[in-house]
């Protein structure tokens, strides 16, 4: 670092983000991509906006934020939209944690939370999932902290019921709890209907999972009016125009199409039960998973030595080196087709030892 | 706001950006947009981008920062892309503004500066322009702040001269200098080829201006490696996936049309000769430009009232209810017809008074 960063910063890690190999000769299960491409229309409105770029986008993103509110069944000052649902979680961070709301959050969950914390100079707890890898509901009751849950966590993809959600919400009146909901639409219980039941509640969700989205960046965030208002201020003191044109574009064709994202949602769905049935053959531990990844871990193989095997055998997965779950790794689902050849490489893999 | 919403914020007042009517029934000319659309080339290349969003982009931008890097003529090393560059101004306020470093810019410039002190709970100094609404030079040498100066100046249109930013860098050395170079390819000096010479230049520019991508999200800062390195780790820290596929491809077409860009600016220079000439004929006092925008006053109308004449006639110009200066008009130059249609309004609204 230079001499004139600020002190404030010098013990900050940054987040790693998953590799994203330039060239494609991967199979990429590492990033919990969706294997399909964007809807059609979505394409097509990208493409039109694309010969526009010469006028700001709406700073308010009027268009997508009413279709979005309609799909979402809540009204349009519920909702922000923001540059990949990364900027709302630090928005939320930002606007709701400080030294007198210190963060709390598992200890095996999305790895940014704690980044975010530390970049907004605020105190965190991390709270250890269960023996099994679960949220530990009753750790967090009357925490009186701001709490961020992913739900389904990641990466171990195990989901809390909406009434353990609950549960938290009450007992915690006084402080916001954000459920940061990427991978809900695989399976998950979602929260949205009960943020006019809490004041304190925040779902997060993004349009890089389920809507095939990632490169596109677009995420949001679901509140009552007021909360809406405050993530607003925020926003409108960093970077008002958040939105390009032709993610705006694109999120509006996704919206349009939803019936393409629950098909792929349910063919993700079944490809995952396909994964963890021949993992199991194998005699791999798997988590139970309601995302678009499994946590899986083998006795017969550390979770470096398959991480890096698969990537010699050019397919990606993502390990983390971390205690508690470095045996394990997390596979995204992909194709029938992709998983099938994952499930032929490990077996050859495992044939080698 | 909410009854959660930290107190750290209680007083801050977020930007306002310029109107974007949702309809095109405007000769907008308050936004400093261009009046040209981006590149055939970086509209083909977004379009492409636009079929394979399921993909991350890549957060390193390693083919479009080389493009640019060699564009600039320095290091890839020395660049950072970002979401426009109010995402670089405020990384820099984060990495170089705290309670030890105060930030210090004009009184009259880009309204964005005190917002980004606010949030990032930074004091700062407005230092009053001249009385011919010039950059006080003198006024920030050894000034021993963390200094944002909008070269050119925004709304003003005047720059400095480059040997004049030297003083300034060289009687702070302790001290990081922000040169915000959004307007400098309308007749601007750059300061991009200082970056080596002094460690404590941060330059920033965007693609929204000249280079017709207001829409599509883009800018970025040019410094020594290490000050690229601590905004890195910022970026790294907040959203390091910043910019979109679509957006990346769009700014390599533009980079490779740079002829087109070029062009533009020629035909937007001519424009501003020819708009400054004609509102001359009608009695308007104009400072003296290098941006692609005006500002005008004169006797016989006030500000606010030639603004609200002009938009009710369709034309959207920007006025700042601010001391000192609202009896200007800022004018973005647009197509010759537009600024043909500007004027013969003027004219009749003039006539009616």
């Amino acid at each position: 670092m230079s001499r004139f960063f600020s002190s404030k910063y010098q013990a900050l890690t940054p987040y790693t983000p998953g590799e994203q190999p330039k060239d494609l000769k991967y199979i990429k299960l590492n990033t919990n991509e969706s294997p399909f491409p964007p809807s059609k229309r979505a394409q097509k409105l990208a493409k039109d906006a694309a010969k526009r770029l010469e006028l700001y986008p709406d700073p308010e993103c009027r268009e997508l934020t009413k279709k979005l509110a309609d799909t979402l069944g809540v009204q349009e000052d519920e909702v922000l939209l923001t540059n990949g649902s990364d900027e709302i979680l630090n928005f939320a961070f930002m606007a709701y944690c400080d030294s007198e709301h210190p963060a709390a959050f598992a200890d095996i969950t999305y790895g940014f939370y704690s980044v975010f914390a530390q970049i907004n100079n605020v105190p965190y707890v991390e709270i250890p999932l269960t023996e099994d890898f679960r949220i530990n509901v009753n750790a967090y009751l009357g925490i009186g902290k701001t709490i961020f849950i992913a739900n389904p966590n990641a990466p171990t993809g195990i989901s809390l019921k909406k009434a353990e959600i609950e549960e938290i919400l009450k007992s915690n009146p006084d402080n916001i709890v954000v459920i940061d909901e990427a991978y809900v639409d695989f399976g998950g219980d979602s929260c949205v209907s009960l943020i006019n039941k809490y004041d304190n509640l925040l779902v997060t969700q993004t349009f890089s999972k389920s809507r095939s989205m990632a490169g596109a960046r677009l995420g949001f965030g679901v509140g009552n009016k007021e909360l809406i208002r405050d993530l607003n201020t925020i926003k409108y003191s960093t970077n008002p125009y958040n939105i390009n044109r032709m993610t705006m574009a694109a999120g509006l064709g996704v919206l349009m199409d939803n019936d393409y994202t629950v098909k792929n949602c349910k063919t993700i769905i079944e490809n995952r039960e396909f994964t963890r049935c021949e993992l199991k053959k194998l005699g791999f531990t798997i988590l139970p998973s309601d995302t678009n990844f499994v946590f899986a871990k083998s006795d017969k193989i550390s979770g470096g030595e398959l991480y890096q095997k698969l990537k010699e055998n050019g397919i990606l997965v993502r390990h983390f080196d971390k205690e508690r779950i470095c045996e394990y790794n997390r596979i995204t689902i992909g194709t029938k087709k992709q998983m099938q050849a994952l499930i032929s490489c490990i077996k050859s893999i495992l044939e080698d030892k």
